[in-house]
């Protein structure tokens, strides 16, 4: 049976040691983010996702939800409870808006209890999860009203939220959705159409359950252009607040999926069901882009979370199991053989996950940042410049993080061999569960064209641009030969960066096709150079501390060993994309549609 | 719901154009492998794997095998009718010996085979091909009075085969299985212990099971030179040739697996069951490792033939599915989007797993048609040289061929995006087939080590010198204006491979740690430029063809289209696994064991 233990330790080195939190004490929410504060919080977070979340995370593999004939959908065995002590614990309301009854924490703490959340149980996590989104989105684009009688309900978790934009016909092109809003004379609206793919759809955790619906007025225009964002909920609410009547939306039927089986989704169907209009009419599409971005950077987290647990697990099996020798002779020559351990390519499976997710989280958790000072900073040009910097960064986070999550979680199930394709050891569902991240949220395709064709020209190229800047003054100010080991290879890899930066200009300009087509390759190459700075961030404050005294040595000298891994063998893989980037789009367009 | 259209025409290709197996009419078994009569085989075995397994994949994996109360197994619906064709029609037998039965086909008609068989149906595969494998054996270790008893039923089905070599507390490690053989005075003996990951293990598609268990005798020394051969029938069989009474062999249980649902994978329980000797004591190593270095070109198959199915589908929907608008603007301009074959990430995606498809293909029916030349010439020297090739290209073809497929399969899931991860599409059942071919029959790390540890030093190197040799011999017969687009990018790939090789001998010597933690990344590698000989010598082919005015213009036109994207795209990869290596074992073992 899979285990997981919360990385606290490695959370706190990061928000404190390395990025530095405390200094952010002025801006909203930071002010109570003190090391003592952020350990305690994360102590518990780790407490609720090792023993309430964890233990459920099989059962609602195996289980996965039923609907029942009323179209009603019941949820794991546990599920419920776990929920009820989630909310209670005020989970759900942890970054929220404390004018509404949440604690306004910075979103790096959120993204650091949505790792453990996910490590611990992916399906669980996208319950309240969805609710976040919907929180977040309101927020955004509701009027007062609609803020105040839906958000307070939804943070303590008695209301749900979902999300439903995905019709049958159309996944990422939303600009071909059909489904319809036809005005009635009280204000409300009648909702008609069917939604698949809706996550946390259907499910008996909450009372309510809020859908945010993207949907077509009558005379709208065509295209995304005329989409209109409605708030429809599962249950009517009467005028004191109180549950009232069942809406006309219900759960149709739920997928048969690869993996996050816990999790309900569902097909609804809406019959006219009565619903709210948020924001302006035609302006749907706006507060839900913004939605999707905080929320990739959550998706991307879920890579991340699912390829810490696969390795944990993993390393684990490798300091028990005993097969064969180690190749330069026995270690433990009284067992009948050695710890796998021993064999190289044992530690090349694991440093290649371990080496990803502890760079994975520091960029995470530097991206998260860079959101907080955005949407929390009072001074205009430092606000100004994270929202470049967010922008830039959300679609690699959300790209390269479940990539490479979903092949660490199938490199850590290697470890175990024939043990880790059999389902009790817990591994395949990582590997299962972890495909969806490269999927929804927008695949991972469409990351990395949202990347190249819209983040990188944005403002002449001023967030790339940026990066750069920040990038080169890094270098610049590490030139001692104790930092070298990592300044030296960081600076190779920016190299190749820029050369494919200004590859894809030149050549995008000539044939956008050459800007798509080397889209997939730019992004993972932009996120081994981003992790590769933190990677040279990490190094040199373990050598700082060390060089202090510090008192976790070991915990330093690991960081160390794991840093020199990524920059011998991870990082020189820029060389590889840039290639295949300057390949560009010839061969790939020259056959006709029917060749394939 | 999934399809499968069996590749016969690029079968015939590389059958006929580019490997002219009509050259070998000289050898037993070749001298039918005419166009008329392979083409007629390839059709027929086409259909039987379109039109009778195919249909039955999905309900193997929803419903599984299922032990009953009594220990017997029932396979899934419709896998029993499906066998009685399978063996009416005469395939167990195609490439096995016709003294006993067989057709005595090439194996290289036998990988076409197995590949459609894969393509449509792995977990049903492998019920034939294990007994396959089983043949195999005991064609090589077996007694004439063995070979006479057991063979000629097995090649009509009537009995099936399984190997059972792991036990729970070792899995490579077989020095340390303990399952126990004591000798009986009628000269039988009595098998004691525990065997777990039995493919195949218990059904009821067969009136017999024949079990070959590796088990120690008494006196045995320890380790893998102690073990011995052992034919264990679940069902004894009379004098006379008729089945007599039930052996002490049962199934304990069956695993709950990734995938592969369709085939039984048992703990077979041994106790004091009546099994005989095959070959000498202590000697049954050898005839397993013999049997098994066959049966990997085989799984590497696996890899390809789940590739090639996930290509097909992944394909059919790119051609119908319609999102968004190309970014060179409208290409169907009368609908409401542009299919999604337009997008050129789409594309890469297709190429990405097909140009690796037909690549693999050539590279297996290549190494195969030298495993044909290795058994069945009579020219000693070919069938040595041979022999060494087959010997070198073995473990990358097993580990380079399903580490590939499996990302395939994922790669060709993504082309349907939310669509891909619902069961019903079929993708991710490809991908969750897959994922147990990179595991079994010698997880891929044993392949690599294989590889460096044992086929590359084998007489000082003989092997890899010979493949240098035929490598550089064709880029000097090949020095034409027209040629150079593949054979430049292939001396680049082979330069790699030489420094790699290079490299691994020094580095290897000064410590073995050097070469077991390259050792992945050089089977892929070899695997690269292998493939990439393949490419070179197709585009070649099909230039030919046009030239000589070939029939099947499109065909030939396609091929070099292929052949381009792996020539810019995939081929330079091989500078990226030169680089890996040569970063060395350092940085991998320099952490201790309770870092991890």
């Amino acid at each position: 049976m899979p285990t997981y233990r919360a990385p606290v330790k490695d959370m706190m080195y990061l928000l404190h040691d390395v990025l530095n939190i405390t200094k952010y004490s002025n801006l909203r929410g930071f002010e109570e983010a003190t090391p003592e504060l952020t350990e305690a919080i994360l102590r518990e977070a780790g407490k609720l996702a090792e023993e309430v979340l964890q233990p459920l995370n099989r059962i609602g593999d195996i289980e996965g939800c039923t609907r029942n004939d009323d179209g009603s959908v019941t949820t794991p065995t546990g599920f419920k409870e776990a929920y009820k002590i989630f909310v209670e614990g005020g989970w759900q309301g942890l970054s929220h808006n404390p004018e509404y009854g949440g604690q306004g924490l910075p979103s790096v703490m959120y993204i650091a209890f949505e790792e453990m959340c996910v490590s611990a149980n992916l399906a669980f996590h996208m319950y309240p999860s969805l609710t976040s989104g919907a929180i977040v989105m309101l927020n955004l684009a509701g009027s007062d009203e609609q803020k105040a009688a839906y958000i307070p309900k939804m943070i303590t978790g008695e209301w749900a939220g979902t999300m439903n934009l995905t019709e049958a016909h159309c996944g990422t092109d939303l600009g071909q959705l059909r489904t319809k809003a036809e005005p009635q004379d009280d204000g409300s609206y009648k909702i008609t159409g069917t939604k698949i793919f809706i996550s946390s759809g259907e499910h008996d955790l909450s009372e309510n359950i809020i859908h945010f619906v993207l949907a077509r007025l009558p005379d709208a225009p065509q295209g995304i252009k005329g989409l209109s964002l409605f708030l429809v909920p599962k249950y009517l609410i009467n005028a004191d607040g109180s549950i009232g009547a069942r809406n006309a939306v219900s759960c149709g039927a739920l997928e048969e999926k690869m993996g996050i089986h816990g999790n309900a989704t569902a097909v609804l169907n809406y019959d006219g069901a009565t619903g709210w209009l948020v924001g302006k009419a035609n302006e749907g599409i706006k507060p839900m882009f913004l939605m999707m971005n905080s929320a990739r950077i959550g998706v991307g987290v879920q890579g991340l979370g699912l390829s810490e647990v696969a390795y944990q697990n993993a390393a684990n099996y490798a300091r028990e199991r005993r097969q064969g020798r180690a190749i330069t002779g026995a270690k433990d020559p009284d067992h009948a053989a050695d710890l796998i351990i021993v064999h190289p390519d044992v530690r090349r499976m694991l440093l290649e996950v371990r080496a990803f997710n502890e760079g994975a989280r520091a960029f995470a958790f530097w991206a998260a940042l860079q959101g907080d000072l955005w949407l929390r900073s009072e001074d205009e040009e430092t606000s100004r410049q994270a929202a470049e910097m967010v922008g830039l960064l959300t679609p690699v986070i959300k790209g390269v993080l479940t990539d490479k999550g979903f092949e660490n979680a199938n490199t850590a199930l290697q470890v175990l061999g024939g043990h880790g394709y059999i389902a009790e050891s817990g591994m395949e569902q990582f590997v299962r569960d972890a495909r969806i991240a490269q999927i929804y949220e927008g695949t991972n395709g469409i990351q990395a064209l949202d990347l190249v064709g819209r983040k990188l020209p944005r403002n002449n190229g001023a967030a790339i641009r940026a990066f750069f800047e920040q990038l080169g003054g890094f270098c610049k100010d590490h030139r001692s030969a104790e930092a070298a080991p990592y300044i030296n290879p960081l600076k190779a890899a920016i190299k190749d960066l820029e050369t494919a930066t200004l590859w894809l200009m030149e050549n995008g300009m000539k044939n956008p096709d050459n800007a798509a087509a080397g889209a997939t390759n730019y992004m993972h190459l932009l996120g081994l150079v981003a992790i590769g700075y933190m990677w040279a961030q990490m190094a040199l404050k373990s050598l700082e501390l060390l060089a202090a005294g510090a008192e976790d040595k070991t915990f330093h000298e690991h960081k160390l060993g794991t840093a020199n891994y990524y920059m011998s063998h991870m990082l020189p893989e820029t060389a590889s994309h840039l290639k295949r980037i300057e390949a560009g789009a010839e061969t790939m367009m020259a056959m006709p549609a029917e060749a394939f």
